[in-house]
């Protein structure tokens, strides 16, 4: 069966910190990202605000783009404390 | 500026709790989703797994989808204790 997780959303990233680099030697970017919209939910608008810690595999994310607007696409998964984390695979700057 | 929250998820419905009914009398179908897929980071592959509570408002979900793969679409909250929760805006099953 094809399994479907993607995920796409855009804030503002209000934190960023230092890489990590993995056993193998790869680097990954860590940000947290502040999102919030309006969504339609069961015929109502709904205002809707989130906090996501996030991480960019093989990537890195210049210092420049504190407070900046971005759009993100990516996929969930959760780290080994259990807690939900959004793997990026594309990140675009909106400002 | 136009906002993004858009999630596309397949799992497995692990857990239906008992639906709840909002002050203004809206039910809300509250449901465990338990997903596993293999994706694409830094060109290699990875396998994925998450657990992730989703509310899906002005809706109702049938018992029977206990243990049914599920296919959903929705967008990323967090609750009162700022966790981060999944609503559904279109549920459908895959079984």
């Amino acid at each position: 069966m094809h399994q479907e997780n993607e995920v796409k959303l855009t804030g503002l990233i209000s934190k960023i910190y230092p890489p990590m680099i993995t056993p193998a030697g790869v680097k990954v970017a860590r940000i947290v990202l502040e999102h919030s919209s309006e969504q339609m939910e069961g015929g109502a608008l709904r205002y809707v605000k989130c906090r996501i810690y996030c991480v960019y595999v093989a990537a890195e994310i210049n210092q420049e783009l504190l407070d900046h607007h971005v759009s993100v696409t990516g996929f969930l998964s959760v780290n080994t404390q259990k807690k939900l984390v959004l793997h990026i695979t594309n990140l675009k700057n909106l400002d």
